[in-house]
């Protein structure tokens, strides 16, 4: 996929991880670009989270984004936070910017001293260009496929995302990364806050298994070389991008097998709203009961009461599968033919909660013996 | 296990199981007996313990305990409601005491209509006797064991407990019923209010899935015909037969193999550290790692990164089964001897956060394939 006008990518493999993948990306803007960056609550986030935000906080412009995959340069210590420095350096000086203008991203294990000598070594290699498609899978960890997705905005300006997720993927952040890429000026009226509001209906939406990482960060970046479009327009086509990310990062959980949406309305607001669908989509009897193509509504039911949502169980409606199987009570309801619609790429559950007017959405997917077989032995 | 002087129980199969197992238990008193009650906070609560907290509100004595297992009879309308009145009125009716005197309880698959007929047609073939045993095991549902534990009392008074668990297990209560039986009298001072406190401490730590169920409670029952016993010792006997129940809640929940204990200390609150102990035992990754028998510390730091509870990364500590792997950072140890020692039936966390004096405890266990297989075929 090509890039917005004034970025340029590539990515090669260093050798982090012991695969041989590619796992160092870099972006890079012709011109200095704007952005707008949100972040794990994570305690324990990683160095280059903390350093993130004090680039926010400073408010300088960005030139360059640098990622690896296969060591999150987490709990590392005194040792970490220098690796990371050293990593702002190392693209500084081979761009020639400040290493204030150099974002820094790592994603993969824990604990383990990040080896930055072999970036050192092999960010010379990187070969630029204006394809996203390099770059979009140097970023990913046990992912099976890369995320990108791209809206195009009046005037000829693009958005154009690109995110790596998979597990530890959870509310507020996970080990996902999410980059959204315009050449668009961000629209002036707070964007950071609008970005954040975006986020939280989106990335922060997604449940792979309960597990918020330390290492996640969805950013917006703009060259600003198009022309300026209507803020809501701007707006709307963010929104659109980072929920077809989100979509595809929870389509793409680990050991996943299909993608569970919830939508709920009628919630007393769309704060309760999104609590409610997070929950079901984050509830680990349901997702195992979606992958045994069961409907099992009494899970849906029962996560739903204790989602923190308010509403009336006896009053409340659950669809699955655009079928009616809960109204107030039991509905009867063709278990066979249920059951054979679940056997489907995505499990869509609609919620009626009677009780407002809040809407909200949540994706998460199936809970499979391949996820815990993954999760059991990832280190040693 | 003789239960304490005042009780009597028994058990038979009504036919509500399938598969013809125990499914009906009852439990006497020969005089009325004084209670305290803690029970789910799911709002899709079973007509079981709607009815439930209304006797706790009129505030009598009980008489008998009806508990049917194999149907939770919980999202099943007001033929629910009146089924659920019909197990009190046939209990009262044949001990000859009030329905207000009779306690019910539900256990097992939501929004299927209990056939309250069987329960009509079994209940006069229990026969009663002063063994808690058959009770225990009629309780049960996907346990794979009986679940009873027991503390003397000066005096000669008794504490028994009897429980089950398994799946939808989380904080507050879950897929849970326990009862401590004591023929000591209740302590005079808010024994409601301490039972309360001792099930914050125990049931509500025990987290196997994530899952808060919707029929679940914990109940202290007194025949009082033993002589009183000082107040702070029948509340540590009464904490550690609940404390013994929760840990077998724990070890026998869906699919385990293992048992996850985890020791906070140093938080900031008895709360915090709570909260941080049901992190780490309800963290999927880190509960994949412990049935992989991987030593993966990153899990346990970043579910307490997330858990709420306030501390530095950079100055706690981890200890895993004896061994410091954590300490203001990585702790070099050996990987292989310890991952040996978590092949054990108990994985131990210990966790130190520095930031204060609260002190909690949780439990869980692994998650394992066979977790996903129970779960992925359950009602189909």
């Amino acid at each position: 996929m090509e890039l917005p006008a004034g970025f340029k990518a590539g990515a090669t493999a260093s050798g982090i991880k012991p695969s041989g993948k590619p796992d160092l990306g870099l972006l890079v803007g012709d011109t200095p670009l704007d952005w707008a960056y949100a972040a794990t609550t994570n305690l324990a986030a990683a160095p280059c989270v903390l350093r993130g935000r004090n680039l926010v906080a400073a408010d300088g412009a960005l030139r360059a984004l640098l990622v690896n995959s296969g060591n999150a340069n987490c709990a590392t210590g005194a040792e970490g936070v220098a690796a990371d420095l050293r990593m702002a350096d190392l693209a500084a000086e081979m761009l020639g910017v400040e290493p204030e203008a150099v974002l820094t991203a790592s994603t993969g294990v824990i604990g383990v001293p990040l080896p930055v000598e072999k970036i050192e070594a092999h960010l010379p290699e990187i070969h630029l260009s204006t394809e996203i498609d390099a770059f979009a899978e140097a970023i990913l960890t046990t992912d099976t496929r890369v995320k990108l997705s791209e809206q195009r905005l009046p005037g000829g300006a693009r958005l154009v995302g690109v995110a790596k997720g998979s597990g530890m993927i959870h509310p507020n952040m996970a080990t996902m990364l999410a980059y959204l890429l315009t050449d668009a000026p961000l629209p002036a009226g707070e964007p950071r806050q609008r970005w954040g509001a975006v986020v939280d209906g989106t990335f922060n939406q997604v449940t792979v298994d309960g597990d918020t990482s330390t290492n996640d960060m969805a950013v917006l970046i703009s060259s600003g070389l198009a022309r300026p479009v209507p803020a809501e327009l701007f707006w709307e086509a963010a929104e659109a991008v980072a929920r077809d990310l989100a979509r595809q990062i929870a389509a793409d959980g680990e050991g996943a097998e299909k993608l569970i949406t919830v939508r709920v309305a009628g919630a007393a607001s769309d704060q309760e709203a999104r609590l409610a669908a997070r929950a079901v989509a984050a509830s680990a009897l349901w997702k195992a009961a979606v992958h045994g193509n069961d409907p099992n509504w009494g899970r849906i039911l029962a996560a739903l009461g204790y989602s923190g949502a308010r509403f009336e169980p006896e009053r409340c409606r659950i669809d699955l599968q655009k079928t009616t199987i809960y109204d107030g009570g039991a509905v009867p309801f063709n278990g066979v033919a249920l059951s054979q619609a679940m056997q489907a790429a995505e499990v869509v559950v609609e919620v009626d909660l009677r009780a407002g007017e809040g809407t909200g959405e949540a994706w998460g997917c199936d809970l499979t013996e391949e996820y815990v077989k993954i999760n059991a032995e990832y280190t040693t």
